[in-house]
């Protein structure tokens, strides 16, 4: 636990530069690379060391277009909702996921009963199962940046379209599909950004000092 | 994109010996270090860019002490569960959080309403608003492990406790809340595992190729 600036430097670099990815390149990816994102997932912290991810590793032709086909459902009936506030046209314009292009999508998933019937911490607030793959896919993230490989999570989809699809038990959360690739384009902001969809919040605005009302950091 | 060696492997590193830890010492510390850890959770992916967190600083004796006290509270209605397993000796033996002594916790909050009434992406998962806040803790974690700075995540409470003493709105969620301080014992397992009371998965026996059932990634 004794970083040199160097190495510290390089992890917020990876920190600070992720972005999320739409666009891949067909090119086949590193497998031994892919092993060691995999492992920093399952190397995350989770709640009671209840470890409750899965990871299926989708790289059929067949399977990809099913489940391009369920996000392209989701895509064109959130539009819907976007209409009502005349911003259709826009996100109709955004490309949401590569899930087709990805050469690999990976669909991490929680067993919300592993670890037994009472998962120390989890006992309080339930959806610490969740937030543990979460963190399992912020791991994949970063290390997936520092192999020079793209990932983009895919949140457009029921959930019971990617179970069948995948013949996921009905009890397991398909939780997110991650695709992974080369890519060409690396953004140096966040997509949504950079498209005028939405703005950062400032930083300062987000502190509070002891409790929610206090803003002033000074005391 | 372009990582050396010794930068991808300063991001493993972090991923891989970052640790839980419940113990602290007294040392106040590095406020520069604090913000870059702060910002590093501000920097995390989030659903439609909708950067639902915000960050309560408690450094205030008084209010450590409460939160404390409710945490405590969670533990010793846990370990009636634990009981009934004939665990609860154990369990109670385990040190769960540092609140008191850390120089510094950190609640971080989802608010669910940041960004509008359809943020895109989380129109078909809702729970993406407290993954991306995961996202945001796992960044301030290897940020920290980074600085040499330890954390620990609490979540033993009850959230109305915790909005009752930290004054936080009722539709605003205290996902998280994160101890920071130096410490002497930064063990090289996790806490859980040293002690016995949970062990890691086989990585093998999470992998899944193309669907659920088929563990044969030979193909």
């Amino acid at each position: 636990m004794n970083f040199s600036n160097e190495q510290r430097d390089a992890v917020y670099e990876a920190i600070h530069n992720r972005r999320d990815i739409r666009r891949f390149l067909s090119t086949p990816l590193d497998e031994t690379a892919i092993k060691r994102i995999l492992l920093a997932g399952h190397h995350a912290p989770s709640v009671g060391f209840m470890q409750p991810w899965d990871f299926i590793l989708v790289s059929s032709d067949s399977i990809k277009n099913e489940l391009a086909a369920a996000a392209d459902k989701e895509r064109r009936a959130l539009a819907i909702h976007f209409a009502a506030e005349g911003r259709d046209s826009k996100f109709l314009s955004l490309k949401v996921e590569g899930l087709r292009e990805a050469p690999l999508t990976v669909c991490i998933t929680c067993d919300p009963t592993r670890g037994g019937d009472h998962v120390l911490g989890r006992n309080s607030i339930p959806e610490t199962d969740i937030l543990s793959v979460a963190c399992a896919i912020q791991n994949m993230w970063l290390a997936a940046y520092a192999e020079g490989i793209a990932m983009g999570w895919v949140s457009f989809y029921k959930k019971a379209d990617v179970r069948r699809i995948l013949n996921i038990p009905p009890h397991i959360d398909p939780t997110a599909l991650l695709s992974f690739g080369y890519t060409d384009e690396y953004p140096d902001q966040p997509l949504l950004e950079k498209a005028g969809w939405a703005k950062r919040n400032s930083f300062d605005s987000l502190l509070h000092y002891d409790t929610w009302n206090n803003k002033d950091g000074s005391r």
